[in-house]
């Protein structure tokens, strides 16, 4: 007879290999080899199904999200939204098991993940969250938060670089409530790992700062893991690395080789699986009654854990109303009452100022003012300008360089792993918002976060500075020329590039108040004016005129810093005789939420409309007839010298908007935003 | 009386710290530091100032380039092209001194560093190319290849994921030719490292299979530093790296601060530090004529070793007539003659084959024709179908898994590094073509190295398989929308997406052509027909038009695997009375390239056209009136239901044709292309 826990591996086992061969698609292997630590680990982890969003859960991430039968298994079993019949339709079109974990769809699914190296970087981040969480509110005599955030990882995983740079991270921020799991299975999908992966992990994670534990029989020996994790548990200052060694597709006839990483099993393969557990061997989906009782009691132990958490809450509020309010405020996921009052506004009459500048304006204002807003650099704080005046470090306390309570984190020269971190802290909840500054040529580095942020719909902020060729003489290999033009592409994402003090206010204030969107924000190294017409509502439009003509000639569409310059060509242009209206588009994104008729007021039918930004012009004739940009890398040199000798000028913009206007004299003009359907 | 070698390394310090003061921009910190590391290393390695290009140099790779200076004064003092006057000229536009080195404007800098990972990642690259290209035509009576790569690396450098993936396969790869000093200052831009780099480096070295060297005082200690790379150079198994313990900004009044890293360093503190060193403090660029006479020894013993590498050279062509050929051939950036004859080609009679089937069979053609097209996977080989038939595997002889003259490389989940490497691979000459397979979504993570391809005009390949939606069940994870907009908005960058065989032929006919643009080419993972019309002629010209009437009432523009569909289109338009041209247009860059005359006659004034890509219509706009496209992310399922949940269907896209004809019906319409500037 089968132990229960025997029973429940084999049901999960058996409910993956039955989805993916349903589907005649995905990834058996690693499910075979993996379900008696996803048990056990599941077995001690504290949620509720009916609470999924409950902020004192435990977490799990599969970074190796191509497993996701294996999660889907356990989210039916322990009976999450997630039923049998969205098992049987693994993969296909609509249901709520795609082929990889997406956290907006599926709910128990904390991050989406599937891009190696990405979970095992979010858990990261949410370990983050829950230690500045748990800094910020918990008291001597009440402990709301204590959660501990559980990952497997795959060798690929670990192959990856973002996973190194924010491993290295978790050691030096000492977050012993992170647990990570690696499938130590010697199979990618080249076969045996030893073609290209022979480095010693524990070795690197121990220099990490990481205690290190290994289970060299995962396959079966839940009492070994359990033991592991007990012992993970009580670090005090180190994450932990369990290596599991366990055989990918344990049981199958092809155990052990990559023939069962990527493709379902064969019919006779499943059955004499099914028979080694005792199953009827032409029963799919099985899920024997006392697993489900099995289940159900570990939830409903927790279901009570939550309820006496409540109670703790309840007494937390009453004796320390502050802070309880606050914490139920983000917990209701809303902002401070009044917060966008604290932001900025300047006059043409404030100083010339950059607008990393302006945004360190904006953190220093809001400084103090939302808890939720934290944030970093990676390694250019100073640069970047993303450190509020008087914060505190998020450090270990041993390092005496800061506290868990702290709200700025020094990221070191880690984009990629920032933006995979920034996605799990706001992956945490308790309604962070928060931010990662780099240089925008650098936040390239971290684009496969970056996309994922936009999937996941993440509210995460990106402040990146030195927006263009502005920097100067860095040179091309810092100066961006393809980047907007990439992330304006991707979906659901912001990206704002301000051209004064009232826009950098703006671009904030909506990044947010954002729920659903994750915002990059292009800052530029150099001074610009404060403009006149420009304010914070019309910014929150996305674009707006700026300089408004009577029938205009011709409209000059611009961002950032070339708004400025575009303003001086118009000036130009009407001693030339010539009507230019300017108008300021800070976000794509945001101008394209806005009515037709909004719109279509500011780029109308019948007048030629040329855009201007000093980088790539791909993607520009959305919005404008003719382009000038900078189709090609720039270069070393002094800012002013690089715009004069690209001719971002108030002569060189005006001498192509009469060329413009000339063209189209007499041809019939329709507004780009004009659609055939 | 300073020895030559302390006089040399105080010249070095001097020029470097002149340079940044007469910009007034730059960073003296780190060239300070490890002047005494760079001059012990210059007077190791074997190169040539007046053949920078010589196949057997040794590689000098500043990986921490914002360190610039030192580089440049070590041209100077070596007599390269640069000059004194360059220098004097640092960062300014129009000189070859820019603010970061670029292999493609200063001859002695091996490849363009700046975006930190970089440098080290291009010098596994370059010594795998060396391992490679000496197995394969070193003989046992004659050494031809035997030269060794340096490199510099920073903190910063250290922290980037991307090192850590190339530093853990150079480990596997056993690249004892590979010798790196981590200048370990304690300092980076946030301050000192102890704020968020605290892992032991040297032990995670150990465990990627380095051997690691230690030089505790490398501000002075000369000796240390020529026995640490003597001691490295008799490792038969290991990369090196040699730990140099510096003081960034040495001998500066702020010697040890961040302060002394970005910015020029005061007029009173560069005095104190010519003074220190034995210089007039008022002279600036001071070259004393010893030093100059020093190292024009070294240069002259260098030479006679290159003209005796030359006799040997000579004498091998004499014994190994075949191999001797090929190698001067490859030295001349030749192909091999013919070699496009071997390209396979299609009739519409050939069955339907996924595009990256039809890409295995160019790998299969050429294998064994052209000895440098080498590439290889990040542990996708049986989804990029990247590995030709046959061929042995680039591995140490040891591991038993190939051979150091094998022609694919087992990359390992690691994106971005593979690309970094394959930028080393190219700038070791020798007129390397490589490529490296990952499904196109993933060429992301490499988006820092890509755009660094693009800048160093290195002419390597990406095969980007699993190109669109049409991957189907892995789903939006895996799925690229912004990903070609991205690409194409990159400078110098060939973006192709071949529509069938022959036009997967014509991108390789191109992207092995190629001396001065990288290659992405974007593959389909489901099988599209043989287009009647196809040509690997046509298809060479970027854009062509595939099927063509008289008068046409629209044009549909599309690429890769909407292309067939778009055929299919227009028949249904003609059987609903609609003439519809169908352009197939794989490669803008190239596109771009033709006159206008033949651009006008594929996208001419007077029709409407409408574009078809299954993912972001962002740039399309160049070449189309109208955009049917996804701006979304796309859908776990099966990859025919996706084409027709979104329309990718004859009839959604004739319907769509119909749109834009009745949209445009007696309106002026001017072609695109038509431009006022």
């Amino acid at each position: 007879m089968p132990s229960l826990d025997e029973l429940t591996i084999s049901t999960i086992r058996g409910l993956s290999v039955d989805a993916v061969s349903a589907a005649n698609s995905g990834h058996p292997g690693a499910p075979l080899g993996l379900a008696p630590a996803a048990h056990v680990v599941w077995q001690k982890m504290k949620f509720n199904p009916k609470d999924p969003n409950w902020i004192n859960r435990d977490r799990f991430v599969l970074s190796n999200g191509h497993a996701c039968a294996l999660l889907y298994s356990l989210l039916v079993l322990y009976k999450f939204e997630l039923t049998v019949d969205d098992l049987k339709q693994f993969r296909q079109l609509g249901f709520k098991t795609p082929g990889h974990p997406e956290a907006t769809d599926t709910a128990g699914v904390e991050v989406t993940t599937g891009p190696l190296g990405q979970g095992i970087s979010n858990a990261v981040g949410i370990a983050i969250a829950q230690k500045q969480f748990a800094a910020t509110y918990n008291k001597p005599d009440i402990t709301l938060s204590d959660s501990y955030v559980y990952t497997f990882v795959g060798d690929g995983c670990l192959m990856e670089g973002v996973s190194s740079e924010t491993s290295s991270l978790a050691g030096h921020l000492q977050l012993n409530n992170l647990i990570a799991f690696w499938d130590d299975n010697r199979i990618s999908i080249d076969g045996d790992t030893a073609v290209s992966f022979t480095e010693n992990v524990p070795d690197r994670y121990r220099a990490y700062g990481w205690n290190v534990l290994e289970v060299p029989d995962a396959n079966t020996n839940i009492e070994a893991i359990a033991a592991a994790v007990d012992e993970a548990k009580k670090s005090t200052d180190k994450p932990t690395l369990i290596r599991l060694v366990t055989t990918i597709g344990y049981g199958s006839l092809k155990q052990g080789s990559h023939d069962v990483h990527g493709s379902p099993l064969k019919p006779d393969d499943i059955k004499q699986l099914k028979k080694s557990w005792g199953f009827k061997e032409d029963v799919d989906f099985f899920i024997p009654e006392e697993v489900s009782e099995y289940l159900a009691k570990h939830v409903s132990e927790n279901q009570k854990v939550q309820k006496e958490w409540e109670a703790k809450l309840a007494e937390y509020k009453k004796k320390y109303p502050t802070e309880g309010a606050e914490i139920q405020r983000r917990l209701d996921g809303k902002l401070p009452e009044g917060w966008k009052e604290y932001l900025p506004k300047y006059t043409p009459a404030d100083k010339p100022l950059a607008t990393r500048k302006l945004s360190e304006n904006v953190i220093n204002a809001l400084h103090g003012k939302i808890p939720e807003f934290i944030g970093g650099s990676a390694d250019l704080t100073g640069s970047n300008l993303t450190r509020a005046e008087g914060s505190v470090d998020f450090q270990p306390p041993s390092t005496g360089l800061g506290n868990y309570d702290g709200v700025y984190i020094r990221y070191g020269v880690r984009e990629h792993g920032m933006g995979a971190i920034m996605n799990g802290i706001a992956a945490f909840g308790a309604n962070y918002k928060n931010y990662g500054g780099t240089f925008l040529n650098f936040v390239s580095y971290a684009a496969g976060a970056l996309r994922l942020s936009a999937l996941s719909h993440h509210p995460v902020i990106w402040v990146a500075t030195h927006d263009s060729i502005g920097l100067g003489e860095d040179g091309p290999t810092h100066q961006p020329i393809e980047t907007l033009a990439h992330f304006r592409a991707i979906p659901n994402l912001s990206v704002w590039r301000p051209a004064d003090g009232n826009e950098v206010s703006a671009a904030y204030a909506a990044a947010i108040e954002s729920t659903s969107h994750p915002s990059v924000i292009a800052l530029t190294r150099q001074n610009l004016p404060q403009l006149e017409g420009s304010s914070i509502e019309n910014a929150l439009k996305g674009g707006y005129t700026l300089v408004k003509k009577d029938n205009p000639d011709v409209i000059i569409v611009s961002s950032g810093s070339e708004v400025s310059i575009s303003v001086a060509a118009s000036e130009e242009l009407a001693k030339q005789g010539v009507k230019a209206n300017v108008v300021s588009l800070p976000d794509f994104f945001t101008f394209d939420q806005q009515s037709d008729e909004y719109r279509l007021s500011v780029l109308p039918d019948g007048v030629p409309i040329l855009s201007v930004e000093v980088m790539s012009t791909f993607g520009w004739s959305k919005y404008s007839h003719e382009q000038f940009g900078l189709n090609r890398f720039g270069a070393s040199g002094k800012a002013a010298d690089l715009y004069k000798y690209f001719e971002f000028t108030p002569e060189g913009i005006a001498e192509r908007a009469q060329k413009t206007i000339k063209y189209y004299e007499g041809k019939q003009l329709l507004s780009p935003l004009d659609r055939a359907f």
